[in-house]
């Protein structure tokens, strides 16, 4: 069976529906590409775009929307509340199924180096493709934005990966790389007092010396009455959903509360879900090729 | 997106390859179908098909299947150590995929029509797809097997639901229904004694006055040195795999028992998975549409 790769290409226009039609239409004129999401926000003067299918169909389309964007967009003038560096702004792509961050990371570097090749636009490599530590995360990268690249980039410590130590002209730089599926998970407590919230994040997230691939802080959900442990699992491979889950209920118990239940924001892979009830069940050779559907992914 | 479902034939040939190689045919000859298995038994003298794929493309491949399974095999000379009354003894429709138990009731009704006009196979509808409650259970609709069908055809109970009140005089009988997709599912005891588990089998099994859709029994898993409760699961939605091993665990204790694991035999819908992990972390709307691979199920 094929592999699949997701990819979510931000590029900086969010306003002209017209570009941003452009933009995507490599997207739209593949039928083999699953075309999941074309969401822009004119506050952010940003488009964020959904994608899924074959690597190297996905790459090809990416590559030649980039292309598009790289035309249609001048960073010269773009304004927008969020933060960006080029007309492509970053480019993330999600092993999704039957294949390895290794391969995706192979993927990100060729789809970084056609970039500079057909387009000339410089390729910062970010996440588990990143070159080098400080390259890591796209924030660091990013620091400075379209404006201060010019500067940034004579640093030797920000040479691009691919291309000249200058950003294009109009479109300024991208950065490309693989990461993981992000899972966006709220825990609730039945409690309202956002100090329980804040403490039990702390307990779990990696910025406070928690699991290495969780972000979390405190919610409150005022309408209901109730606090959450809101978070972004980043590697649920590493930091599977029920650990945070049993975790965040044992801190819980410390404060006399209890975890009432929880919700998932958007999309899930199938693996992470069929992992988590693995270890409810004492299950040991639960995975997905114990899934029924996982035959009609092709 | 497409409607899937699943076909689990069932024809009275085991040994001799060449038939069974025509039987499956249909099947081989279009790409569409997903052929997941065909595995012959020579004692049973039997061979189980396991085919995937849109209602109406599976329909036609399984009609024409049984077809050839009647031209191929004489039940007159048929011998097996499983019971059967027909060249395709039994064809079970299993809704995977966006697709009711109604549609899945529907399209059952049309195969069985179609098989009685094409080859004036009589056809018993079973299961879901049943006409009376005497002829849900295959086993009652079998009972008697081949040989005692044609008497038994002729009570006003057993007159088939299309075709005449006779059997096919080389091809016997089928029967064609919807059921619900089985999960196989055993739990593991930290004890050797065997009565244990079949007390707790008892517990939860329908015909010891358990759950409704549970079929339970004690196994001894000698090599290892403890004992199971072994178990299909016959209706996931309404006895799911959480309620069943937590019922077990709960039983457990009255004996000084512990659970220690649990296994699927098989493949499991990915629905059943998604709806027990609901339940261990309190998710109110975890359902399928939040599983991103199921966007790429065609």
């Amino acid at each position: 069976m094929a592999k699949i790769v997701e990819c979510v290409p931000n590029y900086s226009e969010g306003r002209d529906l017209a570009k941003i039609e452009k933009i995507v239409a490599p997207f739209k004129e593949d039928t083999r590409i699953e075309l999941l999401g074309v969401e822009p926000d004119g506050d952010y003067n940003r488009t964020v775009v959904t994608v899924m299918g074959e690597p190297e169909i996905i790459a090809e389309a990416v590559i030649r929307s980039i292309g598009i964007a790289a035309e249609v967009i001048d960073m010269n003038v773009h304004k927008g509340e969020h933060k960006r560096m080029g007309a492509t702004d970053v480019v993330p792509f999600i092993p999704i199924k039957d294949m390895s961050i290794e391969e995706c990371n192979e993927l990100s570097k060729k789809v970084g180096k056609e970039v500079w090749e057909r387009y000339q636009v410089p390729i910062f490599l970010y996440e588990n493709t990143a070159s080098a530590p400080n390259r890591v995360s796209l924030p660091d990268i990013r620091k400075g934005e379209y404006e201060g690249m010019k500067e940034k980039m004579l640093l030797p410590e920000w040479t691009p990966d691919f291309g000249e130590r200058a950003p294009h002209p109009s479109a300024g730089v991208t950065a490309v790389g693989c990461r993981m599926p992000l899972i966006a998970f709220n825990i609730n407590l039945d409690t309202a007092d956002v100090e329980i919230a804040k403490k039990i994040a702390k307990a779990i997230r990696f910025s406070s010396g928690g699991f290495r691939h969780i972000q979390a802080g405190p919610a409150e959900i005022k309408e209901k009455g109730f606090v959450q442990v809101t978070m972004n699992i980043k590697d649920f491979k590493k930091n599977p959903i029920y650990r945070v889950f049993e975790t965040v209920k044992m801190e819980a118990k410390r404060y006399g509360v209890n975890v009432t239940g929880s919700e998932i924001i958007g999309a899930v892979p199938m693996e992470a879900i069929v992992e988590s009830l693995a270890y409810y069940l004492g299950v040991e050779d639960l995975g997905m090729n114990k899934i029924l559907e996982s035959k009609l992914i092709k």
